[in-house]
């Protein structure tokens, strides 16, 4: 697991970069993809062949299904460099595509990262991103298989594919949610979010100052600041239930936000979703941030994306058995036959409706 | 299969883009996903899921391998929105992702297409792009089974990753080419090459002068500059070989130029090359550009990229036996023991050596 150097990691990054620059065409991108050979994650049964021929090859089994995810992430966009450490970009990247294999309730086996690379880069940066990819393969237990090494003109792109087999009586679906289903969510909601927050807020402060270096001191914030640069898909829970004769309903992680994953069950499951807004997890880090910027703390859970915790549904019977096998959920709702409908039940014998 | 509009598609998607232009924000993400439902190639009865879950699905037969490869292109380093028709890009970007698969010997079933897209696009570029990789999905018969569309802040980026399978008993890597074995090559090679050389210059020409819009004659280019803009991976071949009992004994496709691909042969198999560049499969219409530019077209065949034909080797005694199944094809070469050199014999009692 790579540390999180909470206050010191910006000023390391951005003096490495100073003292050892190399630049990428000096080195070549076929010297460049040489060079990070050795990053490959860990080998995964499935995995014949990885990196080294047109495509990464891997064993079918009868009666498995096969699950394939692909994201972008661009510069600008989806990270800023300003805060983000180039190994915790490379392991969040990994983390958002293995976070949907779990979410078909599937074991993950390989990921093929293609990176375009801007001149002002170079090759310690590079091999930092290749750092985080690896450390995050070896958490996930998978391969990094393939991919492609090219330039780019201006931001730095990277897309993301993970692979992974699920046996065909385990799969879990967003359509599968049925009436009377308990909607369940791991972990706790907004800390990426919260996290993001901070990030935003020093990075203006500082550019509003006259120094050089961007870092800031984030000790206090170390758990919301951590959840958003280097989150963790939910292995822990899928390896549960795996170990278990349980299976949720319907199964989706929390990549958009709360309120946006609750519509996509409710739109796939043509059903309706009741939510009990008081029992939303939210961590007291994530609550401080909200108070210190004086916001509303259900917005950061309704709304904050990229906590990555897995959202299901399961018949109410199951809750308990559930919770003997894995305890870190809580349920935050129920499945309704009001299709279209998502109803937000506040607690103060006040209720809201959203049209899914 | 598209149509290619000598002469007049420049000026057509041109000016489309100035009568019909809805903005992207104006309908939203969620909204243009929907709308490019109905892009989605065809079914395939391996994909059990397409777009609308977090990842998509196909089942696994036992003896089958999955072959899985991801490549990322971006504005104005992979391709040039100046000459390229969006729903050429559509189609060549599935193209350069599924001729991958067909060099493992594998039959494509899937591509995901991930999207990000500045805000100077419009709904309807877009949707010019999706009707490009619906016509390519439609050709290669395949799903388009998942993605992701997010917004862009300066250029448009594209992913794709293609997924295939193959029986283990027929799937060809690089590595396989033996002692002795002639080396062949499908079409003929440059024609990608010679078409971007006739591209730029007409930019450049458009550059200069005081058009506002560019609308080049490229009638009597039609061959060369279709090459460089609507590939065709070579489905036929890899139909043609499964049909028969005929296997190659190594595979690749021309993706970055006949030499670099040559020397992955020769790498991957520890083995020699001798070339023979007289045999060089050439195009009378990729001759006559490099006769007009006054370049040497042996160049554009050895390192013009994107070709997309099929590099194979197989035992001298199958040569023929392969010619009576599929014609579309050249001898070029054989493999030899002097590892680690690539010969060139020019055929004029001239031959130079290249070190792997």
């Amino acid at each position: 697991m790579l540390q999180f150097c909470v206050g010191v990691y910006a000023f390391f990054y951005f003096n490495m970069s100073k003292n050892k620059f190399q630049e990428i065409q000096e080195l070549g991108f076929s010297a460049l993809i040489e060079k990070f050979k050795s990053y490959t994650g860990i080998d995964h049964s499935s995995i014949i062949k990885g990196i080294g021929d047109d495509c990464s090859v891997s064993a079918q089994r009868e009666g498995f299904l096969t699950c394939t995810t692909t994201e972008i992430f661009l510069e600008g966009v989806h990270f800023d460099l300003t805060y983000t450490p180039f190994h915790h970009l490379g392991y969040k990247i990994v983390t958002a595509a293995v976070s949907d294999i779990y979410a078909m309730n599937a074991i993950p086996e390989q990921v093929l990262v293609s990176i375009a690379i801007p001149n002002r880069y170079s090759v310690q940066m590079m091999e930092q991103i290749y750092m985080g990819i690896d450390a995050a393969c070896k958490d996930y237990e998978i391969k990094l298989a393939g991919g492609d090494t090219t330039a780019s003109h201006q931001i730095l792109s990277i897309s993301v594919t993970a692979v992974g087999s699920v046996h065909e009586k385990d799969i879990i679906y967003r359509k599968g949610a049925q009436k009377g289903d308990i909607i369940c969510v791991t972990g706790d909601l907004g800390g990426a979010l919260a996290g993001l927050r901070i990030l935003l807020r020093e990075k203006q402060s500082w550019q509003e100052s006259d120094q050089e270096l961007f870092s800031p001191d984030l000790e206090q914030y170390e758990v919301v600041v951590q959840r958003q640069l280097v989150p963790k898909a939910r292995k822990d829970f899928v390896d549960a239930i795996h170990q278990s004769d349980i299976r949720p309903n319907a199964m989706i992680d929390l990549t958009q936000g709360l309120i946006a994953e609750l519509r996509e069950i409710g739109k796939s499951s043509n059903c309706g979703i009741e939510l009990y807004s008081p029992a939303i997890p939210i961590s007291l880090e994530t609550r401080a941030v909200a108070d210190e910027m004086s916001e509303d703390v259900d917005k950061y859970a309704f709304y904050g994306g990229e906590d990555f915790e897995m959202l299901f549904t399961i018949p109410e019977p199951i809750v308990e058995k559930m919770m003997a096998e894995f305890d870190d959920f809580v349920v935050i709702g129920r499945i309704t036959d009001k299709e279209k409908m998502l109803t937000i039940n506040t607690g103060e014998d006040k209720s809201y409706q959203i049209e899914i």
